[in-house]
């Protein structure tokens, strides 16, 4: 075995010095992973993809697989195709992006739009990996705060934009960890407040009500709206690394640019075509979770807890005595779910009703001893 | 239609602006694509994936799809025990990383070791995104120059990469698109001439010489030693975009820090699992190509064309009167090959028996017109 020397911290003189300064002292971003029965931290869709849909997706990488020697569709132009489709409004496939996963799509956005010298904003607390993103390529991260229960209204947002005169806005709505609804009037003002980039970041889209407007309706006339997806959650696809923007085909452009040549494998590109043909049997179990959000959030006020509003596929609650310790405590029981360090509160998935009950009953097991 | 806006050149007063300065004005990346009959142009293996390794592969993929729905194994553990077993030489799997694509492996590098202020080197004519990519992390690109008939001599390559200084330095073993070994000596010459990363990209390496040695002897002892490589060319897996690496864990732990949380799909990673289960197989038609590369090397010369010594899949040959004229007149005939902008030069990839003789005969028919 050819194991030549120790790890990073050991070489002080060779590798650590020519490690980029920014990169120093850090360590890899990733939520725990421990192989536990419940698994509710990370907002999978805990539900398989069922049967049928799988057969014709893997059909649809067999057919691939013939010509897998050869590079892929760099346009992914069937799938342009299905994405369009499947999200309506008018699109058409010129106004598509995709890349693997939605971390990639919006380090796509990053590379063109921000880099050194300028600067992303996002409203604390947020998703966490647009800060990392932002530093990766060189551009600084502005937080800005958000009002009672996570919520944004239109002036103070605006407010907080028009101040801070970032080159690209992220507005993840509804919000992670919070679950918090963003309305479109918020969107609206951000919009007209910045010069920049304002990208909305739709992941969590189709938890919401069925009558709730998507952001995409938002897009004719406004050049610098981005809307982003992704098929980890409500198609159960997180395995496959599938995301995806709408936005004005100028967006698009510039976009290619900074894509690596074929940076979405002919894998990919059939599992994901074959997967939105079935749509309405991929979405089938988004009813199922959202019942299951909905419950979670009784049962957790029931135990004297205070879970704030969500239209995600999960509930992040407060009340919690020590995070760290009901997260121990869940975890001895099988439970797993997130603590996402914001005080007094816990984060968790909402899975398959079994999934969901036991998490329940895991926590009413902790009693009085949880709750703040 | 949402069709809302011209392209990024008509927008001088929004996206243009916007637009990082350095991308405005940039065309993107990418091999001109065209379905003609005969294609050897991107140094593609032209032999599909053996009927029965692809019956493994979908087998493989049938069982990932099951837990699709879940986040891949972010340090895509199976996959690097089968890169560690197929690349031999005493290598453990935490030597070993992975992406999509080798671009995304040498993107990886640079994140960690290049970015604003840092240098990365070349000896001209090479690889053509090493400069696009370094550039893309915010480092400036530095070529250097290569001897007779494209070589290089360890001291003259020891000497240019001293006197640069540089942070990074790419040596493509052998080099793409001139098909040139590169003895061992020159990458220990280059290694001991900087105190920088030294990558030694070896994506044609399967198609040199039985008994010639890879750079993976090099790495004990060598701990800013990298060697690349990709199962786009001889694992005939372009489409599926697996590039990895070899080299010391501190390296690997120092690209952890720049790698997108869980940027290798579960399908991508079942893929390649299955596919090194089969590298006997899946190699089998490296001599086939091995073979057609230099019956081509061969009729070029008897065609009064001058072909370079290739350890590739493909073969670069000089003496073209007018290499666009010569590229067009094989494309009317239904040959595509790569004029890659040196100067009396085209490339041409080896492919099987029948493309290589269309591609022959295509030149031929061209007579005395074609040559310099």
């Amino acid at each position: 075995m050819v194991r030549v020397s120790a790890r990073l911290e050991d070489l002080p003189n060779s590798l650590e010095n020519l490690l980029r300064p920014d990169l120093r002292g850090l360590t890899p971003y990733g939520a725990p992973q421990a192989p536990l029965p419940v698994a509710l931290n990370v907002n999978e869709n805990t539900h398989p993809v069922p049967e049928e849909v799988a057969d014709d997706i893997l059909d649809g990488i067999a057919r691939a697989l013939r010509e897998v020697n050869r590079y892929p569709d760099r346009e992914f132009t069937a799938l342009r195709e299905g994405f369009a489709d499947y999200l309506g409004h008018g699109l058409a496939p010129d106004q598509i992006w995709a890349a693997n996963g939605s971390n990639e799509v919006l380090q796509h956005l990053l590379q063109a739009f921000a880099g050194p010298g300028r600067t992303a904003f996002g409203f604390a607390p947020t998703y966490s990996m647009y800060p990392l993103l932002t530093r990766a390529t060189g551009a600084s991260y502005v937080s800005g705060t958000r009002g009672v229960d996570y919520t944004l209204a239109p002036e103070d947002a605006a407010a907080q934009v028009a101040q801070a005169r970032p080159d690209v806005v992220f507005l993840c709505a509804p919000n992670n960890p919070t679950g918090t609804p963003l309305g479109l009037d918020v969107i609206e003002a951000v919009y007209d407040a910045t010069d920049g980039i304002v990208i909305v970041d739709e992941a969590y889209q189709e938890f919401a009500p069925r009558d709730s407007r998507s952001a995409l309706t938002l897009l004719p006339g406004r050049e610098r709206l981005v809307v982003s997806r992704t098929m980890s959650k409500a198609f159960a696809f997180a395995g496959a690394r599938v995301g995806y923007l709408a936005a004005d085909p100028a967006v698009i452009d510039a976009l290619r640019l900074v894509r690596l040549p074929y940076h979405l494998s002919a894998l990919t590109q059939a599992a994901a075509v074959a997967a939105l043909r079935h749509a309405p049997a991929m979405l089938a179990m988004v009813d199922d979770i959202v019942a299951q959000r909905d419950r979670i959030s009784a049962t957790l006020a029931a135990l004297g807890y205070t879970p704030y509003e969500s239209w995600t596929n999960f509930v992040l609650f407060s009340g919690v005595a020590d995070p760290a310790a009901t997260w121990h405590a869940l975890y001895d029981r099988g439970v797993l779910i997130r603590d996402v360090g914001i005080a007094h509160s816990l984060r968790v998935t909402a899975g398959t009703e079994a999934e969901s009950t036991a998490f329940l009953d895991a926590l009413a097991s902790i009693g009085d001893a949880g709750r703040a």
